[in-house]
């Protein structure tokens, strides 16, 4: 289910820190953070925080008219942060370390989204 | 210049459309599309919708303790748009086709920043 989807995401990801499901409205669906993650990192917290921007860039999409937006990755000093759109109502979020493997990441987001969508229906 | 820096950044990336130097509030320092670009891209409109959310993105990032914003794209079922940090005041994007190199334009986005930054300064 979603938490082995999740476990798979982050463990077959190098410096991958956590990942989630979460709806847009904030509320998390599930996550999951190894328990050797060493960055106390609240992904729970990244995802809230985020959830409402990424409503916002789904909107400016629209109105710009690029089409449906796939995902959205922040890179900054600390952390990397990938989401991937699952569908109107949901989206799945990797955080990875700096030097994590950011291609890798996406790679995987891109294959579980359409798994993770799927269970969600 | 400025122009020289985006024309270089959009003509070396395979699938680019448009290069764009602008402040966080929204007004434009200059941008480059080649002539034979393909999508009718209003690259000042979509940088203009983004530097909001860009300001809105760098403020969650600090609440979060995540460090200051190096990065974020943004990737959509017709355009890919990588936005680059230089200062507190300006960001450089660059809007590639979905099919383009995201991976070249990352590289010379990151390359260019510093050389905007000292023109700027």
């Amino acid at each position: 289910m979603f938490q082995a989807h999740l476990k798979k995401l982050v463990d077959s990801t190098d410096g991958a820190a956590a990942g989630l499901l979460m709806g847009f409205d904030g509320i998390a669906v599930d996550s999951y953070a190894p328990a050797t993650s060493g960055t106390a990192l609240d992904i729970n917290t990244i995802g809230m925080e985020y959830s409402f921007l990424l409503s916002q860039v789904k909107k400016a999409a629209e109105s710009l008219e690029m089409g449906g937006v796939h995902e959205v990755s922040i890179r900054t000093e600390r952390l990397i942060v990938v989401m991937r759109i699952i569908n109107h109502e949901y989206f799945v979020a990797l955080a990875i370390d700096r030097d994590g493997n950011f291609g890798k990441g996406r790679y995987l987001l891109r294959l579980i989204a359409p798994k993770l969508h799927a269970e969600l229906s």
